[in-house]
């Protein structure tokens, strides 16, 4: 049992060697991990391998894993396998009962030592949203991508943590209960490698950090504002590439989430503004809002960079929606997969002011 | 009335100044385009043009088009603005008949001086599929997009055309008529401005065309190859981003299409070769496959690489396909949108084999 930025984390392994991560609230009484029944075979045995290949036309990696096609796809609901085991109904999850999981993805893009991918559990309960999880247990999920981002910053040849979630089963996610992904890329890939060399670059250059310039441009001009928390801000970006994207940015100045947990404040006000995002999302077509949620942080120590580019980084979340109005949704096509140039239909001002409009009455909780 | 690249073209004008292009069989009869009779407003009044922002994240350009939250959407059959005009029924094509047209997009994502947006109309028949088309209409088409490429290369501002198909409402496409659009942008978009760079860098370091190399390796080894034609090849690339992706490249070396008409058999062989690789991803799953369909070719010589860069890139087609298996949508999540990471699903080798064996005897047209 280990302390886990103030939670208590208990490890454990599944029935094919896969770990798995229980993280309980402190002060709750002692895990045992239970045994995994499950006749599994360890992974690989009969697969291909993923393989990381590199594009000769952009020189950027792309991650080849045939065996994911055979994927669990929206399976009932008493067939979840992020559900807590019962008898007679073996999961992925051991446990009967738990609070938050993260185990290593039985389908994953990458294996070590190419890399790892974790799923992040954030609750026992099937029909639950994050929007509607209690503000403690969103700011335990923080903490729990933090110690993730910690431990997996220090595996061999890991290069870049990312965390994410996707949601929506109009963006092709597989399973509906509420859970986050963990990639540990055994490269920084392009988009973040952009982030990390402008904002290095700008540092140097300007001498300010990327991160905090724009927060503050934000706040100081307000428009595009939709959330302010004690001490974090959500707002849409001048330059958005996604109808209603926003924006979570922790007013402290930290590269990634352990940083940023030097002070559990401001970690708990992302977690709170995070959610309340997320409840403006959901209100403004009076469906959840199908997304994408992308933690920005900077590349592990080991890295090419290493420590010289952390410096730079301003940890945040990304939310990018993939709907841009009631019934239609926001497709990536040719102009954007093919020439890599974006066309925005929401104007970023009213993308903010719909949003600081919608399910108003809620209001900041935690 | 013109002669584009062995087609005679007329222009015209819609009602509110757009422009068309009238494309027809050499030797047609003289067409003189019938008037506009809609009373459309110009374009912009009324609305917020469009705009272009760049991202401080990473320096890339961004299209803002607010208008477009208002195209026309999934019309029925019998309002598709892209059929022939008819009494009591005008659509964006006055004229009654037509083979191929071009005009410019009346939601635009970019408008003037900012760039264009044209959409290229393949045949008045609005159930007919590409991959159905006679071939002379499919090499037809190639050079409506050499002709078109040509003239916006020269518009002022103008530093990258780039040529391409949305195909499916499975992608969001709005209009099931079958079309193709070209953007004329301001600038380099960040996708082709890397193939561009590393094709520039390949060619200064190796002394050798990228795509050159890549074809002669491909053929040379033959597991990726879909289609060999009398000048064109059509393989799936060993580090592929899409299931089933495929790469429809001119043995002929040529920095875009109107370079390449300086051999119309070579622009022939592509026309050819793109329409066998739609047809057996048509028939790969038994029903038409969503894709993108995106032209490389090279920035204008006006661009600010200008004619430096030209000589680097090897124009050719890429398909992007978006269905993994049947039923199963390929969507970009997180990995993809906020890291930058593809994970692809079909091993290359087991894709082309197949698209070899999809559709068997159906054999090379044209």
């Amino acid at each position: 049992m280990a302390n886990a930025f103030g939670l208590s984390r208990v490890d454990g392994a599944l029935a094919d060697g896969r770990a798995i991560h229980y993280y309980d609230p402190a002060g709750a009484p002692p895990r045992t991990p239970c045994p995994d029944a499950r006749p599994l075979a360890p992974p690989g045995e009969g697969d291909r391998p993923p393989q990381i290949r590199v594009d000769p036309w952009t020189g950027e990696p792309v991650l080849l894993a045939g065996a994911r096609q055979d994927r669990t796809f929206l399976p009932a609901d008493d067939a979840c396998p992020l559900c807590p085991s019962a008898p007679g109904r073996l999961t992925e999850i051991p446990d009967p009962a738990y609070a938050l999981v993260v185990f290593d993805n039985r389908f994953p893009s990458m294996a070590p030592p190419h890399g790892r991918c974790e799923v992040v559990v954030y609750t026992s309960d099937h029909a639950a949203t994050w929007a509607d999880l209690p503000a403690e247990r969103a700011r335990a999920l923080v903490r729990v991508l933090a110690d993730r981002t910690a431990a997996l910053n220090a595996e061999p040849g890991v290069h870049q943590v990312f965390a994410f979630e996707n949601r929506g089963v109009e963006i092709g996610v597989t399973l509906t209960h509420a859970h986050g992904q963990i990639y540990a890329y055994p490269f920084t890939p392009p988009i973040l490698a952009a982030y990390v060399q402008r904002s290095t670059a700008h540092l140097a250059e300007v001498g300010r950090c990327l991160g905090c310039e724009q927060l503050a441009a934000e706040r100081a001009a307000g428009a595009r504002v939709v959330v302010e928390g004690a001490a974090a801000t959500a707002y849409v970006p001048y330059a958005a590439r996604w109808p209603y994207e926003v924006h979570v940015v922790p007013h402290r100045c930290a590269p990634d989430l352990p940083a940023l947990l030097a002070d559990p404040a401001a970690a708990d006000a992302v977690a709170d503004v995070w959610q309340e995002a997320v409840r403006r999302l959901d209100a403004l077509h009076g469906a959840p809002m199908p997304l994408t949620a992308c933690w920005v942080q900077a590349p592990s120590a080991q890295s090419p960079g290493g420590l010289g580019e952390r410096a730079g980084v301003h940890t945040h979340l990304r939310l990018q929606p993939a709907r841009r109005a009631p019934g239609k949704l926001k497709y990536l096509a040719a102009s954007e997969t093919g020439a890599g140039a974006f066309a925005l239909d929401v104007d970023p001002d009213d993308a903010a002011r719909a949003l600081r409009e919608a399910g108003d009455g809620v209001g900041l909780r935690g």
